[in-house]
Order: structure tokens, then C-alpha cells, then sequence
């Protein structure tokens, strides 16, 4: 089923607003598009044009209320969010701001803190001016932090988040087993990276914001960088990994192939991968920090030297391509039921580098995988 | 060719500083992906994740220095920057802003002003929290705005960067042209979508960042809604819009099809929407204002009643789906060759809209369509 029952927000709004209270803050103010779709459900690919801003409020009390350019008037009504106030956008003297002080001032009280999202992984989606404009004409209505409600309620999924992250999971799944029709000696790494998205697609994602890979002689440098126009030689190793999206919610796992026969030392340092996300994954329960699962994985990966500037060892999931928590020694986040995390260990093999992804779901006992797990031995194409 | 010459980042640098001169600026610091990218070519999807902040300094004289991540340190050393500063990111406590100070206090003046875009259409990068710590961090150096500097140097586009939005525009004529192939009586919508984004990789595209569209009988309700998985049916106008990018770059434009035949009254509006577009054509020469191609546009389209609610008749197009100027009434950006539009009438049918769009390159004397023009008639399919 694609998009969630009107109950689904009216829980997410309960669970934001018991904390609001505790907090002390009168209102959240979200601008980003998964801050606004969390709690509204508005879902649509036109926040990739940077024009405009979009506002929601959550009140202490009540529904949501957005504050939106008209362009979105007509999809916002589908939502089950009812207080929507628009101005036409772009405004160049006054893009939405006087709107959203007024409706800011209407609903919260003189000495109110409202609070925005401003911890790791966020920012502000607005002008700089049109926030400080914003700051000012609020006069004794404060803009604070939302200390990290927003974080804390998306770190932990319902079930039907968790069954949109599994479709999309599924269909990276398909897309990733029929690489071998489209990758091969010869065939160039671009070449391979615009296939791969029309097999994403085929198999029935929405669209694949995401696709990095490499493909160099026994691992690749990064895994950040744009396919190059060469073709693929025997003894690359070639990796995909994908974020793609299906009804707002995405994967993001890769998978390895050795182009002919690997090395016994990538065999090794690939096999080292999986025993590294396979320890991860049996220490993945409740109880257990992102700092055990790092821990669990690095005491295995370290057997190896070298660093692969990755910073981190796996991280959430979800609406995002990455979410809290991250898999450092520094982030004690406390593992719970319905948490989606990735596992993506890397290793240095000489003056290369070889990554694995898997994605869970963190439950009572033991996860689950919702990737297809992959097995120890390096598949070839 | 993929890239650009050294000297188009040598340029773009040498125009902004001789306006930072101008505005008394020591440095700026930029934070999103297409301002970071402009001045030092560093292109990844890796910005996907929100996780990490990025930032590139181009102070008032010398190169840009990258203060990023260290998982992008090996492809920023393949761009003309030379002083790349890395963390290792995420960092819980000290997230790149203390490497940040450090590198603005080293090369900025204790008076200096530090110039952020701060306009219309961008924001800063970064957690909020984060900016307040940069801020406190940087003492008697002040962040200020950049005065439109980087919007005004990325308006007027290169030759360099026209011919890859030509090629852009190219792919997605060509995917135009086969939706016959894809698209028809009783075909659900979400499967042209996704057919339709098959279609754009297959002639060439690196991804598809952006797809809308619409299909109902007579028109559509709006073009930002996720595409519905009911079937198409005789009497639906079908219109797909599609920023496709190739190497950084995107198109932008649309175009509609009539399933089956179409009423007198719908092709009668369609016929009104190229009319109009001819029309900002034919006024798009250096000298003209963004708002005099809405003037022209309005005139015609104002003939028939009702607002479409878009907020504007086309916008600047490049390394965004969208950028200034805006052809609003209000937006008085004078034209000059190189720079990259939009054309977008939109109108009203009854209660549903139809929306047209070409991209044009501004020249001396007549423009130039870089989007396969469209005649008055709408196709059926």
C-alpha cells in the first residue's frame, strides 16, 4: 500500500508533542522535505527545485499546519493536513516570511520557544535573510532547538515503514542480480551505472536518487565518484551501491563482483567484509550501542591496515539515504526494537579499498535482514 | 568532454573575487552542493546523504580551499583545488566547525567580512547549532551576506556549461520522442513514470533527479504530484516534465500528449500555451527583463481566466533544475547573452491546467531553442 493511514501521522504527532511538552517548546518549525513529510505525508519530487521554501508547523496542540507555496496547495490537500496557507512563490520582497510570523504568532504564545531541528545531519532549508527576517519579526517568540525530537522520533520505524524500506530493499535486490546481463569485460563503468538504474527502475523503484560504485584493479579509491567512461578490465573488482526510493523510503546496500578471477588476497579481505557484517549483525540487538556494532566490526576489520576515510562503519535508514544513528566509537545510541540500520564495514586491500552493505531491521532478539545477506565468497561475472 | 578546463574554474574564481573586492569581502564560504561544485568542480551524488557538511572558501585572492570530509578527500584531489582540509566525519562533538574557524581565521583579516549567499533559492548547508558555533568561533570576523555575487556569476553561463545543458536537452528530446513506445490507452501512469526515466538513461542521461507530470481527462489538477498507478484514458492529457542531468547539468522542460482525441477546447489552450511561448521568445533578446517575458507571456494566456497557481511563467536553468531569474512581474533581471531559461506558460481548462515548456539560450540579437521546439499541436498517442 502506498502511502500510511491518517492514524500513522495522528501517532507521530502525539509522540512529537508528549516530548514538546517536556521540552517546553510551544511549536516545531520543519523545512526540509523529510522534516515535512513525516508529519504531513506531502511527497513529491519538486523540492529538487531549490526556489522555493516550504514551512510546517506542529503545534504543542493540534494538527499540523503548513505554511507553502500555492503550487503545493492542491497536493498538501491530499494530505490529511487541513490549515494550509499559501502565498505565491517566488515573492522577491517577501517569500513566505510575514506568513509564517503571523501564523507563528497566532498559535504560539509571547514567550514561546518554537523549536527547529538544528543537531547533526540538518539544516535550515531557507534563505539566511529570510531567517534572520524571520527571527526578528517573531519579537519575543524565540527560534530554539528542537533538541533532537524530530531525530529521535524517525530513528524508531512503524511497521509500515519498515515494510516500504523491505519493497525497496527487494527491488535493489532484483536490480542487483541481473547485473551480471549488463556488466562484463569491456563493458564501461558508466555504461554500467546507466544500466544499472534502468534495471532499478524496471524491477520497480520509483526513481534512484542515489548510485555510486567503482571499478578498479582489485577494489576502487572512493566510493563517491561519478562512473568513468572505461570499460571494465579482468581482475576489477566492481562495486554498485544504491539508494533507491520507493514511496519515500529507501535502501542503501551494495554488492561486489570480481571481474574474471580475484586475487586470493581480495577473496580474503571480501570474506573479511562479510565476517565483519556478520558479527555486526548477531550483536545487533536491543540493549547494544552503534558504538558496539562499530566496535564489533573494526576488532575484525583492523586484522587489515589502513584507514578508508569512510568515517564511520553503517548508519540509519529511512526516509533518508542515511539517518541517525552512526556506527562510531563516539555515538552511544541505545538500540532498539524497529530501528533500521545499515552495516557497511571497509577495508584496505594495498592502495585500494573494498566496502559491503547489508541493511536490518533491529528487533526483539535477533534482526533481520533485509537485504539479501550476501555469503563469504566474492561472486564473479 | 566530461569536466571542464582548469581555466573556466580560473575565471569563475577571478569574476568573484573582483566583486568581492567591490563588496569588501574577504572570503566566501559556500555550503551547498552546486556553489561548491561551480567554483571547484567537485561532482558526486554523494550529497544525497545529509549526514556530512561540506565547505569550499574562495577567499579574496588564491585558489578555494576545501574543508570537507575525508571520504571525499581522494576526489576533491582530482579537482584544481590544492588545499584540502579533511576531518573525519561525522564527529559528535566537533563536526569539521573547529577545522572551519581555524582555516577562516588563518586567511581572513581580524575585520573581515565573510560572505554567505544568503538570497533567494539558497541556504546554508550546515546544522544550525553548527553555524551558531562558527559564528562564536570566528570572534570580530563576521558572516555577512555575499551579496548576490555567486547567483549573479552562475546566471550567465559559459560555453563550456551550455553545451552540456544542450546535451542534457538533447537526451531528453530523443526519450521524448519514443513515448509512444511506453505510454497509451490503459497504461498506468506510475508505469510510464518509470518507463519514462528508462527511456532517459537509455539516451544517455547520468540520472534523473526530477520527474512530474500529470494525466486527466482534459488536463491535470497539478505537476508536483507522484505519478498514480490508475491507467490512462482516452481523453487524459499526459504531460511528463523531466530535469534529467548529464555530467552536472540539467534540462528542464516537458511535454504533453493528447490520449486519443483531444476536445477543441483543450487544443485550443494547448495552441494558447505555444503561442505564448513563441512569444517570450521572440522578446528574449539581451535588454529585455525576466519580467517582460512574463508580460508577453501573461498577455496571451490572460485571454483565458483562471491561475494555475505556479507563481511564475519559467525560471534560470543550469547546475539546478531551477535558478534565477524568475519571470515574475516583479523580477526586473535585465537579459544577456549566455544566460539559460525556461519558458513555462501555464493555463487553465475548466478546472484542470496544462502547462508547456522550452529552454533557450539568450544571444545577441534572436535566442536559440536548446529544447526541440514544439509546434501547435498537441500529439496524441
Amino acid at each position: 500500500m502506498r502511502g500510511f493511514e491518517t492514524s500513522e501521522f495522528q501517532a507521530r504527532v502525539e509522540r512529537a508533542q508528549s516530548r514538546m511538552v517536556q521540552a517546553e517548546l510551544s511549536a516545531l518549525l520543519l523545512t526540509t522535505e523529510p522534516e515535512v513529510r513525516y508529519f504531513s505525508g506531502y511527497l513529491t519530487r519538486f523540492w529538487e527545485s531549490p526556489t522555493r521554501p516550504w514551512f510546517l508547523i506542529v503545534p504543542v496542540t493540534g494538527k499540523p499546519i503548513a505554511v507553502i507555496p500555492s503550487i503545493g496547495a492542491a497536493l498538501m490537500a491530499q494530505t490529511w493536513v487541513q490549515d494550509i496557507r499559501t502565498w505565491s512563490a517566488p515573492d522577491l520582497t517577501d517569500d513566505g516570511v510575514s506568513l509564517l510570523v503571523d501564523t507563528l504568532t497566532e498559535i504560539c504564545p509571547a514567550d514561546a520557544v518554537i523549536g527547529l531541528p538544528d543537531g547533526h545531519e540538518t539544516h535550515v532549508r531557507m534563505p539566511l535573510g529570510d531567517f534572520h527576517r524571520l527571527q526578528r519579526g517573531l519579537g519575543t517568540r524565540r527560534l530554539g532547538s528542537d533538541q533532537g525530537i524530530v531525530r529521535a522520533l524517525r530513528m524508531v520505524k512503524s511497521p509500515a515503514e519498515i515494510t516500504k524500506i523491505e519493497t525497496a530493499c527487494a527491488i535493489a535486490g532484483r536490480a542487483f542480480q541481473r547485473v551480471p546481463e549488463i556488466a562484463g569485460e569491456g563493458v564501461a563503468l558508466d555504461e554500467v551505472f546507466r544500466r544499472f538504474q534502468m534495471l532499478c527502475l524496471d524491477e520497480g523503484a520509483d526513481w534512484v536518487p542515489y548510485l555510486a560504485g567503482g571499478a578498479e584493479q582489485g577494489g576502487y579509491t572512493d566510493v563517491i565518484s561519478p562512473a568513468r567512461a572505461t570499460g571494465l578490465r579482468l581482475g576489477d573488482v566492481l562495486m554498485l551501491d544504491t539508494g533507491l526510493v520507493w514511496d519515500g523510503y529507501f535502501c542503501d546496500f551494495d554488492r561486489n563482483w570480481s571481474v574474471g578471477q580475484a586475487t586470493r588476497q581480495v577473496r580474503d579481505a571480501y570474506a573479511t567484509l562479510i565476517e565483519a557484517s556478520d558479527a555486526a549483525f548477531e550483536a545487533a540487538r536491543p540493549g547494544a550501542t552503534a558504538a558496539d556494532l562499530f566496535n564489533v566490526m573494526n576488532a575484525i576489520l583492523s586484522r587489515n591496515s589502513g584507514d578508508t576515510g569512510a568515517g564511520r562503519l553503517g548508519h540509519g535508514l529511512g526516509m533518508s539515504l542515511t539517518e541517525w544513528p552512526s556506527l562510531i566509537p563516539s555515538d552511544h545510541t541505545v538500540l532498539e526494537p524497529s530501528m533500521v540500520l545499515t552495516l557497511e564495514p571497509g577495508i584496505a586491500v594495498g592502495d585500494k579499498i573494498l566496502v559491503h552493505e547489508e541493511n536490518i531491521v533491529i528487533s526483539d532478539g535477533a534482526p533481520r535482514y533485509i537485504s539479501p545477506r550476501a555469503g563469504s565468497e566474492l561472486p564473479q561475472i
